[in-house]
């Protein structure tokens, strides 16, 4: 069960509105790596989990700790939506295919070209579960698949993307406001993106393994082809790399580079079809 | 640009037509961690890459080693479907309910029942671009942010949950040609979760920093932030674990445990909307 | 069966074209409250419907009208369109970043820039079924359960954030074409939310009930928390709502306001994983 | 900020596990009108609220506690997930097609073809982020407008739908851990159900008006057709509603009845298209 | 504007219930090809025609009429539903696993098992404006180009797709009233095949070209390019077909089988990335 | 199997850069009627061709060649997307509400309010897997039947909405690199159209029907329907065209015009309610 506090994690509001920034920083709150993501991904994987409770605690945390940041991402949005205009100029148009939209070229009337409509018609000034281009946040953003090791990588490139993606958004403007704002939360995904790194390890402390199902994959795995690097785009630059020759990282291999890559199996011969199928036979 | 050969990179066929594994392995094409999304992934940061070259090669080289596991995948899914029962039985109904559908019983009504309907309405006995669930692929499962680290580790991530979901449908089946058809896959997933392992390590010794972005987020971050663990879900297993205590795996910070974690922003206030949007005001 | 008459249920045309207002009024079309919503939503009520005979005649009424209202709008979307302008100015670029783009600060510029791509590359000019941000309209926007009281709730909801996005609409713009037309769309909003308030009240009248399935929840629900408001947020200012005391709606119990709610159920514990499924055990 | 407590809001374990009754749950989850779609709402609609404090507290004290509720239904579904059946069997198998699939007819063998196969594959036995047709949630199914009449119309609309289903699938299981379970569901729906009827009452009590927007609506529209019902499908049963006569529910009108609804606009002319844009012209 | 009459366009209701069939059914309903697109192509083809009025009223009264076949088929599924089994059998379960679930193996378990969840919890015994799959119909599912070939070409794609997935229908029941119901659909199809077919042949009587927009292809496009097969997969097979050697179809050309196809452009050289945005660099 | 050239199919790199015209010209690789459609599209039905080894030889020969075309797109995206502006101007802004987005009205400032904000907080600088609103790209736009002719109609429909966005896109621009590229795939688009109108001619020359299924429809329909022209909506300009009279275009039947449809259908009349479901009775 859950509790509320009517204090933000942190807050700091912008300096000046401004409904473009508002568009953009969507991304942060509905987008594949933004903060619902991130809560909803760590709570599922907190709710599904059956490993050490140490594990399921801390997942509960962090999850607990992101309902919160969308929170704050919410509030800093409806702060940049004040005051967005609503309407374009209407004088001055000479032009009569672009008269009647922009007049005297006034700045406010370019926010309300390009901003996000709906932030204006369906929300009326509030952020939205979408992202920077107005996709809804979905399902199929998240992963908790009860293997541990699988789902701390999961979350540890989610926060990878998402630091970035912070960090772009601070570039893009120039509010101290919002820069204060999302200094928190790069220090947070700095936080997240250290705390998987240490989780990954720790699971390798506790005696988990540190790849996914080595064994299982090698117990059914074709091994002969489990250690080799295909070269199917012109060019060897590849073999350069540290995939392309050395132990493998799961200790159980040698890498090695296939040069010229040749197919192992047969040409196709999907069977004829079922004549109340209607499909063209041979 | 791209050729292609007619032989399959490997294939056996099953031993028996199964179209209700047909529609489970349908995860493994057009899941979020399907065959599509890795090539796609691949793809797409391939063609994005401006790094040095043997990252961008060893890109293109296993996104087109990946289209052809979708095509292996699609074969193999036709052959399932083979035969697949079209119709429901019709005598010996006696419950004038259920009697239209199912009077005796046959096996071959349960797979009539449960199968993919798209598998013989829409594609006629092939393949289709969606999951188990018949939820159809999109271009939000993949991600190619120009910066590797942060997508090496989506691609770490992606064969992690992919390698897993192929071990189980391996053990959701007995077909001795799906099995072996499946162990060259997790063979090919082991090498591609070894590979990303590997080119992280890669990047490392290249000189790229290992974690993302690190510098840049010390500049910006309120670092007093940075490295602590915040305890929002009651009982505190979650201090035992290695990010609660000792240095941050950046090495820029020491990891705190925050037990009682008391929130620092203000009690939010939301502007007063635009009497235009007809909001409700305070 | 369908039929159509050529001439529009009402209209007028735009003074002047305005393809970023075109862009916004999409939303009015197939946003989640467009009146592709309203239409699908009546239509697949009345056909689904069991009840009498008024109610049927009425939402197949109502859901024909509906299909003449995207009409309309697709008719002055097309208007708002016209003459468009298709290309950016070339002359005058300084700045070489931004020179081929926007050379003299043409207004044009800025219409081309942030109108919907669409409306030029896949319509040529005309309305889509999708709302102001481009995305599709879906049939996850309706619903038709077969029980009235609760769909008309559905319906009045609609209608009410219609109805609202309308009036926002109105105000976002002086063109006296679209002012005029949205009048008439306002007006047939102002019908429709009073239409399905005296709906819920002659349900009422013709003896069903007035709150959804009463009886049978009072059957199977815990009744000794069905009227219970808990105060999981902080702060005791829900406890002066109408929802916090005195006689429930449905007659049937009292409000009680629980100022510190206790969880009641036991700390969770799933089931430890099949083997085969691979998830991490405790 | 958000707090977590170990223990859940309620919670009675299954008799038994029924994967086939856990892919039906899931719409309690991640439908349209399931828990993920009340508590995004309702924590969007109190985090976008300017109006008075009672409300927005009213908003999160439930949003909070909805939380908790998918929580709860995960926790479910993970009982109801265990010891499903991972694979069919073999043996007895005389008919070749369908053989390999499902020899004896064994009751695992159906459930085994009719459930979610992603139940297995992608979560391990846990809960998905989904309906029961696997369809993931998305943004699109919530609504916070700053509205708040409207706004709890929409709350109101979700409740009704979702106590409904809560309703439906009680019926649809015999196991008492369930129908317990569900019992506190249902009662919490009809607590929110009459919850957002008192807040209607409660905002009209206050001084809000209690349609949305009358005065503007009566301002800009066209009242001449903002009380009339348009017979446009054939049949006037619909003449004996509560909708076709009387004043209206607003109090600014009288309800008329128009049994031959005529068409007030012209015959549209949508404008020639651009000769860049190669539209068929007249 | 539209009217609606109260009886069906055709209707024979099924001999018996069969909430599988309805299931799959729903393909033709809410599917890719279902009658949803055609009836929502050809309306927003009609009120986007710009071109002679013999062509927009011919949109129109098809698309009239289509709306009519979404109904027919509402009501036929409705049918399908009727005594649709809500729950599974209780007794005589043996296996403690399967035994909730499927004690007896009753067909009506079976039914239950695979029917969708949706027509039961959702709609109560209607159709959905989904797939067979569940997946919702939306607005990327047609076009309206405002070029009429184009979209006849785009109509004559959905009515062979359609008519096919009806013949595959058709062949998959026993039920003599569902047969009969989509024998009419069938010849309705048969007809909107060979109307598009005609309508094709009229624009060209009328003198419109043949293929799309092959003056302006011609002027834009490197002509030397234009009529070549580039063989890009292995084996020589494909030039054998009339698209290899000849006369182009638009009879500016000659086609060309080049079988030994080489890339013409350079090795891309994607800009080194703006560092604000920390891609990571050569 | 697929191999990977590095060289380009064709490409020449814009004269500047132009992140709008970037924005819309991801129609061409993740619209509808893009290359990621066709790619997919050909692929597919290459993989699932049971037909002559010529039709299935070609469909992976095109198949194969458009994935080189989304290579050609994604590169030419990354080029226009090269130093687009990250932020907006401040200096000079009076107007306190608009003055921190828009000082000076600087043409970078409209660029950076409507380009798509994904191309740099999400792709840093490269294409995504979307369309010109940033919808991503998704498996329900293609199909792959099984049945060539419905097939390759398809394909035609596809080839000629993407020729015909190529070319709008083409007169949206003044870039003379962009131009050059353009005309490239205008070519290719042209040699596609010409190769399924080729297909279509050569599938009936090698005795396959050149109607879908025409005898199984003839077999299965209500025959004196199939060849009817209905007149839903008012006026009779539609009995002008090619469909309304002579013989119909599959030489079964002759078109007839129904200028006064009547239904033949009764009045529908659902069956009612299951108790359980709690829909409304009569
Ligand atoms: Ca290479
Ligand atoms: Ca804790
Ligand atoms: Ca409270
Ligand atoms: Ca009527
Ligand atoms: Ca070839
Ligand atoms: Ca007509």
């Amino acid at each position: 069960m859950f509790y509320h506090t009517k204090r933000l994690q942190y807050f700091t509001p912008p300096a000046n509105p401004d409904p473009i920034y508002a568009k953009k920083m969507q991304e942060l709150i509905g987008g594949s790596f933004g903060e619902m993501t991130v809560m909803m991904q760590y709570l599922f994987q907190g709710w599904n989990c059956r490993g050490p409770a140490k594990y399921r605690d801390m997942l509960l945390d962090i999850g607990t700790e992101e309902i919160g940041h969308v929170e704050m991402l919410a509030t800093m949005i409806a702060h940049l939506l004040e005051k967005a205009p609503v309407k374009m100029q209407e004088d001055g148009a000479k032009d009569p295919v672009v008269g009647a939209v922009m007049g005297g070229m006034n700045p406010r009337d370019v926010i309300v070209a390009a901003m996000n409509p709906q932030h204006e018609i369906v929300s009326g000034g509030g952020a939205t579960p979408s992202d920077s281009v107005g996709f809804p946040w979905n399902g199929r953003f998240i992963v908790a698949s009860g293997n541990l090791l699988a789902d701390f990588r999961s979350n540890l490139h989610a926060e990878s993307q998402g630091l970035m993606q912070a960090v772009r958004l601070y570039q893009m403007t120039d509010d101290p406001g919002v820069k204060d704002h999302l200094s928190f939360m790069i220090a947070r995904d700095t936080m997240h993106q250290n705390q998987w790194l240490a989780a990954i390890e720790d699971l390798k402390s506790e005696g988990f393994e540190d790849t996914v199902v080595p064994g299982i994959a090698y117990e059914y795995g074709k091994n002969e082809y489990a250690y080799q690097f295909w070269n199917n785009s012109e060019g060897e630059e590849s073999a350069e790399g540290r995939w392309a020759k050395g132990p493998s990282m799961d200790g159980k291999g040698e890498f090695q580079y296939v040069a010229n890559p040749e197919p192992i199996g047969s040409i196709p011969e999907p069977p004829q079809p079922d004549p109340r199928l209607h499909g063209t036979p041979k």
